[in-house]
């Protein structure tokens, strides 16, 4: 039997990442293009299209063992059909994506949020392992995430599902959030809620090392936080504190098997992860945390087109 | 082509609840027997059995027309096996529950935690309307929980999913909860929280009319606010801020298309729904919140039996 394949696309802001993978998991390719923000991205299918075609035909792919593409994008999607509702970065808002990109390649496509698609990558040829139950976190400039239970990626009743950027932590006087709440995740726990945490506190801190910085990064906080530097570490245990706590409250209403942490912010590796566990038991119980590991994601960018063929070869 | 059917059966502390319900969603009979407690309820699995037996020759059921037995237990259950791994109110520790009902009866048993199966029935025959994404929030004594996603219920890693009575709600110095911790959504949302709280603000309010009750109940509590009572006012608001603060962020997780409340709590109806939706709509992100609706539950009692039935159904 000749091996079946699947494309996975990533649609970002400034590049569209591509791969196409074997059913098995092997990257036969990989590859980016960039994106064409023109015309409120309505030439975006059709640059798909044709970089698609091309690949597969310096892959010598027959069509009968493309199985079809499953595409990630920034923004509200309903994953029946593949409608963009709005996608701010790209510019599409009312966008009829995947039957477009159906239309113009003849393979079947399947769209979906592309923290669920990086979430799914993650859980097939990364840090998750294949659990039936999982809870992926990323922690960059803003906090998305990803939730799998019973094997199948969470997209909820009009694709807003596993958004926990925007689960309120501060119930009344919270930083405001770009969705127009406050004291969300997001502000609290993303790269740019802790740079801006730490600016809050440094004038309580006159002597903090972080005083010296004409801009401060969340790795600058984390660095100073290693050094001792006193201001650096209060704002690095809230944020860890605010992180266990919500965690355990997912976890509570998942139960996963598996917690993968990613984006930047998870760079910090071991100065993370290790009071992120402690947190976590503090406030989850006892055989939900026993049921469950925390993961650094393995993938980085690629986990969304490979989560994006994941789709495909799940879907069929 | 004939009718099948199938068992639902409900374990609590004091009843065994059963019927047996067609395909279609007919209730052919309804009834309960008494839980035998004796020697850690070793004796449940013949009871049930035995019982069972008598109803399928009463009605005349052919064995072929049975599909299997769908049962809820209160407690921590392998959802694969039927095994509990602890039910406190019937005694049950490491029993291989399932196997045996399954061994006895000679027909496939599932067994799932009760207020999974609850929210299972609700869906099917109940306030859910057949949904594919929904969130029940059972207030009573305590507070429970199911959740389905994608059709499926959720039981987790090791079947403690949707425990959402536990999820933290008051991150220091709230109640302490039987299961532990402290500050859980149970201690601060259930029958018995709301209680608590009335009388830990009681003597702020000398005036208050729950000062005249000798023994106070969360109904009590529900209609002194409806008669403008400051201290039973303040309580409630508080009780229904965090619960709609709770299941916003349950929702933006799972992005469900309907949430149903059920319970003794839910009996106050829209005192308790009007304001919960509006707190719900605070904490909520906007496309979340329009995606779903809130229902007060409508099987009462018969949710967990119908929800019994529907795992079998689902399962085959």
């Amino acid at each position: 039997m000749s091996e079946n394949y699947c494309f996975g696309v990533d649609v970002g802001g400034t590049t569209i990442k591509l791969a196409v993978l074997s059913t098995k998991g092997d990257i036969l390719k990989k590859w980016e293009i960039p994106t064409n923000k023109s015309e409120q991205g309505r030439y975006i299918p059709q640059d798909i299209h044709k970089t698609i075609d091309s690949a597969q035909t310096e892959l010598a792919l027959h069509k009968s063992n493309v199985l079809g593409i499953g595409v990630g994008a920034p923004g509200f999607v309903d994953t029946k059909t593949g409608y963009i509702y709005e996608a701010v970065n790209i510019g599409w808002k009312n966008f009829d994506f995947g039957k477009q990109l159906a239309n113009l390649s003849g393979y079947p496509v399947w769209v979906d949020n592309d923290a669920n698609l990086a979430a799914l990558g993650e859980n097939w040829l990364g840090a998750g392992g294949g659990v039936e139950n999982l809870i992926a976190v990323t922690l960059g400039t803003g906090v998305g995430g990803g939730i799998i239970a019973n094997g199948k990626i969470i997209s909820g009743a009009n694709g807003m599902a596993a958004e926990i950027g925007h689960m309120t932590v501060i119930r009344s006087g919270g930083a405001a959030c770009n969705c127009g709440k406050s004291g969300c995740l997001e502000t609290e726990t993303s790269a740019t809620g802790i740079v801006r945490k730490a600016k809050e506190v440094l004038s309580e801190y006159p002597s903090s090392s972080l005083n010296s910085f004409t801009s401060i990064t969340a790795k600058d906080v984390f660095q100073a936080a290693a050094d001792h530097d006193e201001a650096a570490s209060k704002v690095i245990a809230s944020v860890i504190d605010t992180l266990g706590l919500t965690i355990a409250n997912l976890a509570i209403a998942i139960n996963p098997n598996k917690i993968v942490i990613g984006g930047g912010v998870s760079k910090a590796g071991v100065q993370l992860l290790q009071p992120l566990k402690e947190a976590f038991r503090t406030y989850a119980l006892t055989r939900t945390a026993e049921a469950c590991t925390f993961e650094i994601a393995e993938l980085g960018n690629d986990a969304g087109v490979i989560g994006g063929a994941y789709l495909v070869k799940e879907n069929l």
